[in-house]
């Protein structure tokens, strides 16, 4: 189910890649690569980083083909991506994928046998770095680190999997409780405009 | 050959990341590390994902210090970047760095055992990585994702060299026929000032 | 004692990325996410060009921890990164810091067997891709590419490190030599505010 979710997940991250190489203006290979870097980022990163190679899609690039045609189908119907509808959904989708991303790469860094802490941080980057690296692409300043509850929706999710895990329950329960955690604080944040407080002051 | 020309290209690419860094206003140290970025970041990348380890220039640095001093002496001689004749002189070098590059890294990609499709991949990155290294340090939305017919040659190189090695023809006559591909686009691009449409809109 | 003084370094680090983050106006995520990255970033990309795997805080995430914590005392307390006592203390503390991640970061290369000019490159990786990382995310042309004299302190450390070495010094002795190298030059550069000259023209 997880599984099932993190294609969810993939298509709304591309989606959201989409979107911001419309507000930078790129041309159709723009949009796929956005597309792609905002899929797969996390996940290559934290295959990097735990030493896993080569990383996940070099052996299953289905996923890769799935966010470029994303991309590209995006810049085609480019007007859609304006359609109020379309806006509605797009931040729920992305919750999805963010609650399913985070339990998959928290996963993914427990079975190489990594400590707690790492896998809570493994979960976290899998489900932020690619939009942060579709931020810095389309030269902005990431929105992970700037506004709303992401990383944070992550990192309990995150943490409520490996606790659970911890006290003797079975994987796919504790994968379901670490996915309903990341969502619902997520959902939250979206329904009630929730967002941490911003530094105060600029300076220089 | 293609070793010839790659060299070729390394040079040009290293140039191109000085002209950024003049663009930028950096220092001495600014102009060799952002021309070194430019020449390395698409092969460091491919290497990294595909699990090669350490990555190339660890063993073989000899390019690493061609691509400092490039920078280093273009540092020392900058008003000559600005010289109309090198600036008409570097579209072409360029492309030619483009296809060798192209070449270079799907052949790579191809013997570590990757399929055709993240070898074709693997190509485009380490002839457009570089560059968008270079955009992205220098605090620019990456030209690949922008402008002109630039990723897109390096793809139709890099399948055509995964297809004619396919059909059987011998190594090196498939590597001719991909750079030749990947020139030809570019070149065509370059001339006759061909582009891929952007994204129509800008919103928010 | 060089260990010692790279958890000194690894704070001032932290604190400065919590000063970029200030000026950014990020939230306390951001805060906690650009301290690891400023503290992090150059070791984890020379860990991963080298295939040192998984990289090194994968096993010792204390650092990662302190960095993250630091994030936040400094998020918590944000108005007193203005203070202008602690303003005219961060600049030694990070000179700190850079003199003893090049020695550290050379060592480490040296200790995989690479030649002493990828040893010397990796010294200056460890001491100056961290803060590369920490501008690129708060969208700023980084620092170390257009002021002061940074990334030349660390190369004349490395390099006074390795070659004392090879001269047949003893590994402690030859550190230290490395180290008051690299933390002589910055110390002079901040104390005479001394820099290089920048690129003269601007184009386009």
């Amino acid at each position: 189910m997880i599984e099932a979710l993190a294609w969810i997940g993939l298509v709304a991250f591309a989606i959201s890649g989409a979107t911001a190489a419309a507000q930078a203006r790129l041309d159709i290979v723009g949009f796929a690569l956005v597309a792609v870097v905002t899929g797969f980022g996390g996940g290559t990163l934290r295959d990097l980083v735990l030493g896993i190679r080569p990383v996940n899609w070099v052996e299953h690039p289905a996923g890769l083909w799935l966010c470029a045609a994303t991309g590209i189908i995006c810049f085609i119907f480019e007007r859609g991506l304006q359609h109020r509808r379309l806006n509605q959904l797009l931040p729920w989708a992305d919750a999805l994928g963010l609650a399913a991303f985070t339990v998959l790469g928290t996963e993914i860094a427990l079975r190489t046998g990594t400590g707690p802490f790492i896998a809570i941080l493994m979960g976290v980057a899998t489900a932020t770095i690619g939009g942060l690296a579709r931020d810095v692409l389309c030269n902005q300043v990431p929105m992970v680190l700037r506004k709303e509850i992401y990383a944070l929706a992550a990192a309990l999710g995150a943490a409520t999997y490996v606790a659970t895990l911890a006290v003797g329950l079975p994987q796919p329960a504790a994968a379901t409780m670490g996915f309903v955690a990341a969502l619902t604080l997520r959902a939250a944040a979206i329904a009630l405009r929730l967002s941490l407080p911003t530094a105060r002051s600029s300076r220089r």
